[in-house]
């Protein structure tokens, strides 16, 4: 087993996330930040169409490594504080499905391209 | 020896931070974003009452593993931009004690929960 | 080669920076958090200025270790949101050279210290 959940009993814990995550040493998988941008290049639509191109995204990176969301340790997903968060979420979970991983959420002033809501980065690590 | 803190000297330092931590490759732990959120899922208090709670927390995940303070290589502190940052610093002094770790502090303008006014993630790497 | 550069297909890429940055088992060097403060402790000029000094910063760490930016992963670089993005994104080609990692950048509402524009941590996997 490569990652273990940890979740202690002392913290209010939740099925969408795990408090932590515990990786034994092997290949680290940085993936930058991914935002709504489609192939050509353009970032269109609301937060919940960037925010499922984000993580499309992001699980084409992890798939070039031969790796998937089981591999994940830990997401940061910076989200522009103008945007709606629960529409976000909502993707999310489209998005990602039910894969806990340790991870921090943000609003964010800005992104680097000016019309992106969500940018995702991730951590992952693989057997 | 894990961790090796790298300060060059051309560097600025504090005693509170390290530039840099170097650490052998090992298992490595990511803690989540944690917040002020008690063990009945609630945050309350002011920044100060938060930023204890938060460390607490996030000693919570480390001490799960076999972990403290020690392992830390990295933490991030999400600071919410209305939130005094004078009375965050000094409340992380209560918390975290002396280790030093590399570090980023940055002032977002906001958090998933909007009650939120800090948030800390870390990564430790353990022997 | 302790890292691998993925860039899928299907994604749009850049010549600046790679999607994802895969690393081998290793030592792993965490840089806090640089911003353009210099040698006496001061941070002066503005974003251009700061972001030549920041990366001159996150290089004496990894210089310190024995890398250099072709061991870097990931870098992460906050902007202040009242600071011209696209004015560090020429100091950062004068900084960094063309040294691809997996980026995220971001634009928040402040730094630790007020006078800052810039904040940049980095991960780098050493040999």
């Amino acid at each position: 087993m490569t990652l273990t959940h940890v979740n202690p009993d002392q913290l209010h814990t939740s099925p969408v996330f795990s408090q932590g995550v515990l990786a034994d040493a092997g290949r680290t998988l940085y993936v930058g930040g991914q935002n709504g941008t489609d192939a050509t290049g353009a970032i269109t639509g609301d937060i919940a169409e960037q925010t499922v191109q984000a993580f499309r995204n992001v699980l084409a990176v992890l798939d070039a490594t031969g790796a998937g969301p089981e591999h994940v340790a830990k997401l940061t997903i910076y989200v522009h504080v103008d945007a709606d968060l629960g529409a976000g979420f909502a993707a999310s979970g489209d998005s990602w499905g039910d894969q806990p991983t340790a991870i921090t959420v943000l609003r964010v002033a800005g992104l680097a391209r000016p019309e992106a809501l969500v940018e995702i980065d991730a951590i992952a690590v693989l057997p």
